[in-house]
């Protein structure tokens, strides 16, 4: 991967992940999406909803990394800490945003804009708003970190309006191909040679166990989507020269 | 969540979950496991195949958490370094373990334990092993530090082996309640309110959208299950008090 591509680091913010109630659904839909944009995500950090734990994360990540998403905690409730603990880590007042504030308290009817919806139009000072398409509450951006909500198709809606607004890089191409029937430990030597002939790119072996068959994933990626081609031809001639048959691709979902 | 607990940490080894190619399955599963022996997960890191970080890591999480758990890389292939990332860790030779050497010879025929096999032989110096029913290549213990398989069903195989070896604390007790058409910002300050009266608690909100309706999971969790079960009573009147209907336990999955 070249040096130049932007990167990422993710965190995912919130007990419900970590006691397990919550299967994550937000690490795969980034990870794609910033990966279509050449902004490799780099790191992911699941943390619970502890002050001290997120504004040291946070302060930790962001010069480390081009962009720092989070998803989650930026509801009314009481556990949801994320925006008050960003402006802790940029040491800045956490207020009243000047275009969220007037914009939700107009959407509610009188009365309603209570003391936990009132939270969600306060802010780090500073911050830039996300726009989404489904709740009235905006993310927000402070520096090079990305504050969107928990909820899958609310932070979906969020990075769709974001992705056009970042500078991205290298798109990652990728290749594979797949075998059945091949053990990873037949194939790995090979493997190994060929990834040192293509040091540019990141040659992966993933095996998988269905129904249907166990094999392994064979997979290329690397900006240069010739290249990956290349090394996936080679792959593919290992794995003829074993006497098994290669499937372009990867294997079918099942 | 009294301080007696342990406390866990995973560490996800590999390229494939932080390009989005892969769901990951292993962080679900072990923080419900870990839960249910009283070892609550408080942090999980993806991380990718590279030496450094995975070595940094390793060393700045072990000291932090009673136990650490990693997934992924101890297969045959060039990617898969995470066992000799550890023993650089710990600052031990990485060699060929005493007990897994032998048996994964034995179990190769003539001229198949070749180099790439090897390798899943070959552990930090003092290894443990860590057994599993399904691959005959086992994970291993260093200290607090246990290396697993990133395949789901091996990763199972290896944890289920190890739980009742894991010394546990409190069963983390769970209660929940849910309701339609009652929106978060409305609840938000009573169950502000009912959390301050259970501080040992932990109370989460969790709006769900779904085709049959949207609402909210209620959600207390603790050590002490009738402290669990009764600030949920106090949840359940809060729903009443706004005229919705309670419906005991989580959200039915659809």
């Amino acid at each position: 991967m070249p040096k130049a591509n932007p990167t990422a680091c993710l965190l995912v913010i919130g007990n419900e992940v970590l006691s397990g109630r919550t299967r994550d659904a937000n690490i795969q839909f980034l990870a794609t999406g910033l990966g279509n944009l050449g902004i490799p995500l780099r790191e992911v950090r699941v943390i619970p909803d502890v002050p001290e734990t997120i504004i040291a994360t946070v302060n930790e990540v962001r010069p480390k990394f081009t962009y720092v998403f989070t998803t989650g905690g930026i509801g009314p409730t009481h556990d949801d800490i994320t925006s008050e603990c960003i402006a802790a880590a940029f040491g800045v007042p956490w207020e009243h945003h000047p275009v969220a504030w007037p914009r939700m308290q107009a959407s509610y009817k009188p009365g309603e804009f209570n003391a936990a919806r009132q939270r969600m139009a306060t802010m780090p000072r500073g911050a830039a708003l996300i726009e989404n398409s489904i709740s009235v509450a905006p993310g927000f951006q402070m520096e090079n970190v990305y504050v969107m909500a928990g909820v899958p198709r609310i932070m979906q809606s969020m990075f769709e309006w974001l992705a056009p607004r970042l500078e991205g890089g290298a798109k990652i191409e990728m290749r594979a191909v797949h075998v059945l029937g091949l053990p990873e430990g037949i194939i790995a030597e090979g493997l190994g040679e060929v990834q040192k002939r293509y040091p540019e790119l990141d040659l992966g072996s993933y095996p998988f166990y269905r129904a249907s068959g166990n094999g392994v994933a064979l997979v290329a990626k690397g900006p240069d989507g010739e290249q990956a081609e290349k090394a996936i031809a080679e792959v593919t001639e290992l794995i003829i020269g074993f006497g098994k048959v290669p499937v372009p691709g990867e294997p079918p979902e099942v």
